[in-house]
């Protein structure tokens, strides 16, 4: 009664991100294992033109990037119409993969203490090869074995009833600038049994998850998303008194996760919030990828006539290692560093958190709540008119001021080593900031709360699993 | 800082629903004034066939029923299919109106007791004449003055910025088995200064809204829907400590919007509503009005071949009083009176609601929470093999258990004299029910934040609008 599994669950993952190591698989191993991953599975890749892809080709009425067996994803072009922001209209490629997926990690108490399963595996898109993964990535199609083959490993956690026992499943929105109303089941799970664990797959802590954000382009944006929900909300939140951070971030983070309230109400945030869905509007079209407005289609790229922003390519992929395989596909192409920035600060002794209120195309609500700057194209913006709100906070800031700071990749199924610095950076107290209409000032508990209604997008989530409560 | 205003709306909220009666406006002058309400706004209404409908036709490619100004509504023709429920594919018109309107109700303090202003307005569908509405229902083009003419009475407070405080803020989905993706701001804004009360209006506390409930018939569902959202949740839920209930059943509703817990956790609730909108299907599809498949278009009625469940007819509309008019329009009939049903039982101590995850095809997500039955062709459905679940306990519940019972109607501006009964009803302690999969006990602070976060439906909010804290 009265929420006990919530309770102890949230103190569960509170607890595991406070164990910065554990025998079950010391982190002083994780170099030599990770080498030995990277040897098994390593993948080349090439850029080719998209007449040399082959299971692909341009479908027309309305020209379009699709596999020959109508599965996996497309490409599509997509116009945009919307009164918000200060570009009103504009046409881009998008991706549009409509099953819903499955993005679940296994968890188990060693000692009392929660360790998730974490997969190593290799995607052409990555920068450094190897990357950890959720225990199981499985499109609707791979489970339900449309392709054939044998389900993917440790599945049965996930699809059969019993198995194991539910922690958290929600139904969260990939980047709705790149992807059409894509959405992934986020999901943990308790599996309270011995059972064997294979090559590749390895037991860490959230606290030696933690340990592995810092280094970057290690644990994958998946695995960010789904562990952004072992930051409990709600009834949750209740069973964290007994806790202490070893550093003042982490306390000032776990204080935030326990207040009750904020600068604002969570009943004032959400007046802001559906205030902002009802007043603005966005309108889709699709129009044919070989005429989208502003873009060129060339031989091995659909690119913007003038800026950087993304292009469409076409790679070539030769798995090397215990397995041979050849494949190839389309992929997105950033040729930026992008910035996923979040400001904090303590207002009234309790840290805060600046969150934006985002419009994404291929987001199904209008508005999500996210990141403080999240910009693919943020090199050439610094100082211009165009700039985005509060990017100067992350140009050059102070060392003493930033609590987070790595080099973290989009998932690299879709991404061609498209990678973000990933920035945290604290205000003074006292120093005032000027809040546009669609930015918040939000508690740690607030945002987790936000985040477990689904309201919170991808570049968001990613942030908030990076928020280090060892620090 | 830390929520002090959220809580302070939230206990105003609680405090206006304990006070039954009022020195503003007290209840014993009412039905004098509701007469000369009654007086001064009539409607003629009668069936007409579709083609003489004034400004409204058939238009082709698709069959719809639209406006000549393109404006207002349309009445269109919709193929569903889906994964989930026992019927699993149909076809049925649906009214599509993709404008968000505004239901905003205008509240004010009376010697620290806040205040609702509510309208009397008569709609040719309702079936007592009359009824209190919210201060404001505006369309979007109703106050953008698309159409002309002057912007409603009192819309300034809701458009015009700085000229009221919005206590209340959110954007929910009306009928989802009759709209296709309409939504409405339901909006609470506190004015803090003396304004002229235009005859039609009046100010009532929570209480005598909720004695008028009980009445039935006299509070629209329009403005049931706003006032659910006065059913405080999460940092607001922490403000009730000090009030009391003159009843026990009011005493256990507070007891419940305060209890930090339920027989689930917020969390696991989270896990399965979006456990569900994960797993399940539902695909819509545009199809020809005058060809759906188990209807009949005749000349003045679009019905089931088969079942009574619900028809579109056209009505003549002529307003007798102050003002007069002449109009026509489409409304959708439903011949038998429905069924809004809510078991609630107290487990370990504490009061819960029986909540079902219901799926119409009309909701932007799939899924959302209802009441326990909510259903429009109740009366053959008793006994019957495929009765809904818990139907049994509505028929004749033992009048001690029930802790409500009226009519209340749907809107009158779309429905003709759709009527349905609203019981709530107590079961005893320890009666031990099994739970279908989409149902799920919840406290009331449960569905009360499930309610602000909008995923209540409609019927669901109307019944939570009609939870009587005076009890």
């Amino acid at each position: 009664m009265t929420g006990d599994v919530g309770e102890a669950t949230a103190a569960s993952f509170l607890r595991s991100a406070l164990a910065a190591d554990s025998a079950v698989f010391p982190l002083a191993g994780f170099p030599a294992w990770l080498e030995r991953q990277r040897e098994q599975q390593r993948l080349e890749v090439r850029r080719i033109p998209f007449a040399a892809l082959d299971q692909w080709h341009f479908a027309p009425d309305p020209c379009r990037l699709v596999h020959r067996s109508g599965q996996f994803f497309s490409v599509e072009g997509l116009r945009v119409e919307t009164d918000f922001g200060p570009v009103r209209s504009w046409e881009q490629p998008i991706v549009n993969q409509p099953e819903i997926g499955i993005l679940g990690i296994v968890s188990r108490s060693f000692d009392g203490v929660r360790h998730f399963l974490l997969q190593a595996k290799v995607e052409p898109g990555n920068i450094a090869g190897i990357q950890l993964v959720p225990t199981v990535q499985a499109t609707r199609s791979n489970y339900q074995l449309v392709h054939g083959g044998r389900s993917p490993t440790y599945s049965e956690f996930f699809l059969q009833p019993g198995r194991a026992r539910v922690l958290v499943d929600r139904l969260f929105a990939e980047q709705g600038a790149r992807f059409l109303r894509k959405r992934n089941r986020n999901v943990i799970v308790d599996v309270d049994q011995d059972f064997p664990v294979e090559e590749g797959f390895v037991w860490l802590t959230l606290g030696q998850v933690g340990q592995l954000l810092r280094v970057g382009n290690l644990v994958n944006m998946s695995a960010r998303s789904v562990l952004s929900c072992a930051l409990p909300a709600l009834d949750g939140a209740n069973a964290l008194a007994g806790l202490a951070a070893p550093g003042p971030f982490g306390a000032s983070l776990l204080e935030s996760l326990q207040a009750p309230g904020g600068v604002q109400s969570q009943a004032e945030l959400l007046d802001w919030l559906f205030g902002l869905r009802a007043r603005h509007r966005m309108r889709l079209q699709a129009v044919p990828l070989d005429r989208l407005r502003g873009w060129v289609r060339a031989e091995d790229e659909i690119r913007p006539e003038s800026s950087a922003h993304f292009s469409v390519v076409a790679v070539d992929v030769t798995a090397v290692g215990r397995e041979v395989a050849r494949w190839s596909q389309p992929l997105l192409l950033h040729p930026a560093t992008g910035l996923n920035g979040l400001l904090v600060q303590r207002i009234g002794g309790v840290l805060h958190l600046l969150v934006r209120a985002c419009l994404f195309p291929g987001n199904d609500e209008l508005f999500q709540l996210g990141s403080t700057v999240s910009r693919a194209d943020v090199d050439k913006l610094a100082g211009a008119p165009d700039a985005p709100a509060f990017l100067e906070h992350f140009i050059a800031p102070p060392p003493e001021r930033v609590r987070y700071d790595a080099l973290q990749s989009e998932e690299g199924g879709r991404f061609l080593r498209y990678q973000s610095r990933y920035l945290v950076v604290e205000l003074p107290q006292g120093q005032a900031v000027d809040l546009p209409a669609n930015f918040r000032w939000m508690t740690v508990r607030q945002v987790a709360t936000f985040n477990h209604f689904g309201c919170v997008n991808i570049e968001g989530r990613n942030l908030l699993a990076c928020l280090d409560f060892s620090a």
